[in-house]
This record gives structure tokens, sequence and C-alpha cells, in this order.
């Protein structure tokens, strides 16, 4: 007999569970998107110690439903606009509920044929949505720290001379500095690399941005020559296609042609921004990337695939591979020509990730992700616009996708200003209905309001919009007063 | 007006998942564990580019169950007896369904107050079940690779007068090679670690075992003189409870002394039978974990939780905090004193997890947990019984927990041995009703049977003994022929 839940009790709580999805999906934006709870709150609702016996799939889900659910960050809300702003989409939901009950581990092909096939397949339809050479390989990892981390590993290893795998880096005099250059606007991930891999964050260039916040070609050639007369030898360079502050690009195709020319490695951080390149008339933007040693781009940022999901594409896998492979004895098996999906990381366990990926193509269609993107990108326009129209608001970096940088202009000084500005944030944020995000741009406070969920419409952008101005109008009176 | 599916066409779409995925939790044990297909078989059944057009749910539900779920080797199968066997338990699969509809990331407090406060919760309801002291404090990763790489990257980061994080290793001729020791018979996680961490896997000793597959004590010690004579470093020791091939356990009692006398790091890597530990009664066998600096145990093994689940124990987690925390502007919060989960690790996004671990832990509770650990236990001894009954099989290594390593002791050689459990191996897995996997011990090919799904029975043991001895038979026959 099965030591499981019994069907007569797991077959009802999944229907339970079924409606409370789709009712959290069709209700959740009646729920402040940020809950209103303390530190400690939550951990005070739950006992200290775990329960000795069991307990009913009901009364576990009446606890969801009273101490969990109420108190989440709603990012699947259509309000939620910080960071970047996601969506957990009806058909990647039913790909993760499957998934865990399928529970396989796809480290080698034998241990589950379909998902590393599907997975190889779903990540080229990706590539050729992206527009990418064939040439490209795909595989999915969690995180794009941690598909930045696996790409930056793979420029230390191809080296020459070096054998980092075998030698490592430490009590090796005869090898000098690795050198990463990125632009002072990209993710922390590429520092996270740097430390893990042993670079030392102090090996990663933060190349100046311009006044649109993509990185300064010139300034990056003089840091790698200057790298070059000081004896350390420049490794890989990081582009970025749509960094977190502003969505910017960087001259990704110069940046290339320097790459090609000095032997550096190109990676290109796209875990945001490459869903627009989908959009054959947003592909310009992305010029360039087509020369890249590997690209990391994120379904579960805005291709409305549940967390997670990160994809990196290389240009030669076999450098991937060779990195990494190790295979133990426990692991052997007789397959020839197969993908191993252990031997491109990391990690050895693999979540069957594809699956959840292949259904929100499916029911979406290119051309329905394609409208998505374009309506989120349009959306961002008209908020952009209604913003310049307010004399003392100034949006202040362009908009080249869905997220939209801007500023209240209050305050006597730009002191004064980021106290505003961090004052307006707390207020739009304690409302509810909304939720924004800051960032610093040239050192000074700026919100954020990134559209990415699929439930967003025209009437949210509107409505917090007005949520921003009415907010702001208080606080001005308060001042006032 | 959302874009995402319509709830006519979700609700549905998720009542006929819930029903596919309880079907499947009662009928898995029809199937082949592994399917009988050959490599590109599945990708031939797959478009190759994806679909302009969005389809019905129902028409990928149905591809789903025509193409993808004969063709994934079934892990939750209660004849998935290889590696190590896990179960993707139904309240486990409630949690992740539930954690992809939230689609929260937890990588900040404020970004998911429960899931934040709910990991460390729950992660502190495991320590109290393995009976670990108050100061360890657990976080959820992806997988072991993960937690034991972020572990050694803290035994890194504390070497005194290293300032790795910052400088790096490279181009320092000022510092030594950092040694780690670890068995012979541990994962290959370490390898993975060292390499990634740009220590290298030179700097990897690999201590050689005793007749129980042990680490040899005085080797470890010899091992860390001879480096220290050398001019290297020892950095860290990885010793393992319940190590991949045949779940031995290392002399971690003795380990943590020398670890303590010498300075050194202590990581347990108790992956796969940590779940043994919240049984009182077999407790005894990782004594001395308790003075361990990181233990990595993964639920998503032998706890009957969805993969992926990684829990990483920390003795002063600040260690990892200051190797790994890097607060960019756009993360910037008011909070103070709350756990910022992106702070403990290279990945800044966190998946909501601790949803089904908490969820397994209440629907069994503790002693429900228990008896199904001492069970499997139970069953694998009645194995090894079984087995030892037979003159021309040999149970080759103890068995102190669900895993029975055994030899058909056929053929005149020992290469021919070799060959012929290598013979044996595929013929049982070709049946269907089981799945096994092998491993090398002494440089021998050697059989392994692991217990750990909810769904196996002692019919499915008795069955699955059947089926070896058969096969065995049928081989030996041929032989003769």
């Amino acid at each position: 007999m099965s030591r499981d839940v019994s069907d007569s009790e797991l077959r009802p709580a999944l229907h339970r569970v079924a409606d409370m999805i789709a009712d959290d999906l069709q209700d959740v934006g009646q729920y402040p998107v940020m809950p209103r709870v303390r530190p400690g709150e939550v951990a005070s609702m739950l006992p200290g110690s775990p329960p000795s016996e069991g307990e009913s799939l009901n009364r576990i889900l009446d606890d969801y439903a009273r101490i969990i659910e109420p108190n989440i960050t709603h990012w699947n809300h259509p309000g939620f606009l910080g960071y970047f702003s996601i969506t957990g989409s009806g058909p990647g939901i039913l790909g993760e509920a499957l998934s865990a009950a399928l529970n396989v581990n796809a480290m080698l092909w034998r241990t589950s044929p379909a998902a590393t096939e599907l997975e190889e397949r779903v990540c080229d339809w990706l590539r050729q949505m992206l527009g990418l050479p064939e040439v490209f390989r795909g595989h999915i990892n969690d995180t794009a720290s941690i598909s930045t981390m696996l790409a930056l590993a793979a420029a230390r290893h191809v080296q020459p001379g070096l054998e980092v795998r075998e030698l490592g880096l430490a009590g090796r005099p005869d090898i000098p500095e690795l050198v990463v250059y990125t632009s002072d606007q990209a993710h922390s991930s590429c520092d996270k690399a740097a430390m893990t891999l042993g670079l030392g964050l102090r090996q990663v260039r933060r190349i100046e941005s311009d006044e649109q916040f993509r990185m300064r070609f010139e300034s990056l050639v003089e840091a790698v020559e200057a790298d070059r007369r000081a004896g350390r030898r420049p490794m890989a360079v990081v582009a970025t296609a749509g960094t977190t502050s502003t969505t910017s690009v960087d001259p990704i195709d110069r940046i290339a042609e320097l790459c090609h020319r000095e032997g550096l490695w190109l990676h290109v951080d796209a875990a945001y921004a490459g869903s627009a390149a989908i959009c054959p008339e947003l592909r310009d933007l992305f010029c360039g990337w087509e020369r890249a040693d590997s690209i990391v781009f994120n379904p579960h940022k805005w291709l409305f695939t549940p967390f997670d999901c990160s994809v990196l594409l290389m240009r030669d896998v076999d450098r991937l591979k060779s990195a990494f492979s190790l295979v133990p004895d426990y692991l052997k098996t007789d397959e020839e020509d197969v993908t191993n999906l252990m031997d491109l990381g990391v990690q050895l366990g693999r979540r069957f990730r594809s699956l959840k990926l292949w259904m929100v193509i499916r029911a979406f269609g290119v051309e329905g992700l394609r409208d998505r993107i374009r309506e989120h990108c349009r959306m961002a326009q008209d908020l952009a616009s209604l913003i310049d129209e307010e004399s003392d608001f100034e949006v202040v970096a362009p908009v080249p996708f869905s997220v939209v940088c801007f500023r209240w202009l209050a305050g006597d000084s730009p002191e004064q200003q980021d106290h505003r500005n961090e004052a307006l944030l707390n207020e739009i944020n304690a409302q509810g209905p909304v939720f924004l995000s800051s960032t610093k741009l040239d050192g000074r406070t700026t919100l954020r309001t990134a559209i990415g969920n699929l439930k967003t419409t025209d009437q949210h952008i509107q409505d917090a919009w007005q949520i921003v101005r009415s907010a702001a109008d208080r606080l001005a009176a308060d001042q006032l007063r």
C-alpha cells in the first residue's frame, strides 16, 4: 500500500487547489500588492516546532489561505510594477504542476529522454524566435545569475595555457589577473560571478555609461588597453541588452567587434529584454549579439513563464561542456551522442523546466507573444507621455522597452529631491493597488515602473499614474502645512 | 482585459490537470519505469519550429499525454530503484502548483514576507527534526551541488589574509594553493565546486576509504600534514553521511575533532541520508555533525518533497552572507533586521520552495515521516536478506539506510564478472517494472537498489528481486547454450 496521501484525500485537494489557483488569478488584483505585514508577523503565526502527527490536506490548505497567501508580495498582480514585472501565466502553471508530479531529474538523457529532448527543442524554438544563428545551443538554468556565472566560467576555461579547471588559480605566480568588463549599469550577477569564480571584485571593470546609460565604448577600449599595459589579462566583456535600472542597451555591435579583435569572450545579458527580440521591429536594438559567445535570456522575466527559467545560449556548447563535464562511476551510461544536461554546469540535478516553457509558447503562439510584448511597450510609451505632460515630473531615461524611469521634481536640493522621491515611493506602495521600485541614476533616487504582467491593462497604468500624482500632491500639501 | 488565457479555458484545464496528476500517481506503476524510446525519437515528434498562432490548452495537454508523459523516466514510479529513489508526494505537488501560481521571487523580505519567513521557520523545523543545535540557520537552494559550492565559498572567504572576494585568486604570488579533502566515495559536486571556485581539481584530495567505504581517518591526517609541509593551505574537509554509491558514513566525529584542531572548515554532505537523522535511533551515525561549519541536506531526495529543494545549514550564517552579500541600488530597501535571501548565495532570484516542504512536513507529521524512513530502511534490510540467501549473489557493502549494493558472482575473471553484471543490469531495466543503477566499488561493477519512493511496497521489492533472479538465470542459461 502506498504511504503517500490516499487518492481519496489527494484528488479533492488537487481540485481544490485548481480552483484556488483559478480564483487567485482572477482576484489577485483586489489585494494590496505588498502585504501590510511587519517583519516577524508571519513567523509568529507559524508554530515553533513541526507537528508530530500528520494533518489533513484541507486544514493545511486552510492555513495556506489564511497565513501565506495574504502575506506574500503579489508578483502575479496586475499592479505589480516593481523590479521586472513578471507573469506566472495559466499555461505555465499547468506545466509546473505536471512537472512536480512527474518529479523527473533530467541529469542524464537516460533519466528523462522527453525532458532532455524537449529542453533542446524548446531552446531551439527560442533561438529561432530571437533571430539568432543556428550555431547557438540553449539549455535551461534556474537564474541568470547562474547562467552568467557558467558563461564566465567557460570564458575562463578557454584561456590558453591556464588549465584552471585542473590547476585552479591559487598559488600560481605564473598567471595574471583575469579581467571582466561591464558597465556601471550592469546587473550585480556579474560581480557575484567574479567573486565566486575567484576572479575578485577588483577585476570587474565597471565602465562608465553615457547619458543614455549605455556603456561608453571608448572607455571600454581604454580600459582594455590599460589592463594589457599593466600586465593583466582582459578575459571577457558582459554587455547588457536591457539594463536593470533603465533597460538601456550597450553598443553590442561595436563591443562584438572589439571582442573579436582582442580575443575577448562576449557574454550578452539579455535576461529581461531578450523577449523583445522576438519582435522583428525591435531586433535592431540587439544588433551584434549574434556574434556573442554566450547569451542569457530569462523566459521567467518577460515571456510569461513561471519562475524559474533562464536560458543560456552558447555559440560553442562544447566549451561549456569541457569546463564542467565530469562523470562519476554512478552516472556512467551506455548512450552515445546524447545530451546529458548535467554536463553543462555546476548543478547535477535538472528540473523539468522546459515543460512550462513549451506550454507557454504553444498556448500563446509566436504572434501572440509578439502582440503581448508590443502591448507592454506601448503601455510604457503611454505612461511616459502621461508623465511628460506633468511639469513637476520628469522621465529620466529613454524607454526602449517596457520600463519607465521617472523622478518627482520636488525639493530645493538634490538631496531633498532624493528624500522626497523616497517618501513618494513609500506613499505609493502603501496604497495597495500598485507596487513600484526605485534605483539610483547618476547617484539620484529614481522611481521605476516596469510593465510585464499579462493582467496589466491600460486602466491599471492610468490608475497607477493617478496614485502617483495624488500621492505627490498629498506630500506637497503636507510640506506647505 | 487580461491577456492571459481566459478563466473559462484555464479553470477546466486546471481541473483536467488535477485529474491527470491524481491518475498518474495511481497508474504510474503500470508503465515501464524507463521508457522504450531511442535517442532522437521524442525530438522527432516535436515540430522543428514554434507555432505561429496560439493553440488550445486541451490540445497541448493531449500532446503532453501523447508525447511527453510516456517518454519520461518515471522517477515517481514505485519500481524506480536507481540513483537515489525520490518521491514527488501529493502534499508537495500541491505546494509546487500553488507556488507556480503565486510566482513570487523571495529575493528580499519585501518581495515576499511570507516566503522568507516560512523558509526560515521550516528550515528551523528541519534543524529540530535532525537534532542539530540552535545555532544552525538554514536556507533553501536548488541542489546540493550549489549548497556545497556555497559552503566551500564561505570556507574560502574566511581564510585569513586572502580577501578572495575582493582580490580573487589569480595573479597573486603571495597566496598558496587551497586544499579540500574528501573521500574517494564523495559526490562529484565537491569536484565541481573546486573547479568553479578556482581551486582546481588537483587541490581536491580524494582520501582513500576503508573496506566499508568510509574515509580513512589516518590517511586524511597524513594528507593534511603532507600539504602543510609542501606549503599548501588545507582549507576544508567535506565529510559524507551517506555516500552516493553505498551510503557509507565517514567518521565525522573524528574528522570534526581534526578540523577543530587544524582550523579547517567542516562541510557535511548529508544530501541523501540526512533524512535518516530524523529517527533518533539512527542519529548515532551522524555523531559529530553538530560540530560542522555547514551541512547540506536535500528534502527532495528522501523527504518526499518534489525536486528541487536543498537545505544548507550554516553554523554562522554571517560567514555566508559576508561572502556573497552585495546590494545594488535597485534592490535597496528600508527594512532592517530582516533576512534577504539573495544575500545567501550566487542566485538573486529565489523560488518559493519552502511552501511544498511545509506541506510535506505537516501532511505527514514528524512521526509519519519517521515511520516512512524506517519502513524504507527495513525494506532494504529485507532485500539484503533475500540476496544473502542466494549463493551466486553477494551484498557488497553495509546497508545503514535504504540502499543495497550487490553483485552477481558470475564469470571467471573480474572483467568477465563486470561484463556479466552490466549485461544483467540492462536485462533488468529492459523488463520495465523496475529500474536499477550501477556504480563501481574497488573498480568493480556493482548494482544498486535504492528505496525511497512512498509507493514502493514489500511486493515491489519482492518482484524486483524476482526480476533480478530470473534475468540472471536467463543470462546464465544463454551462456551455457
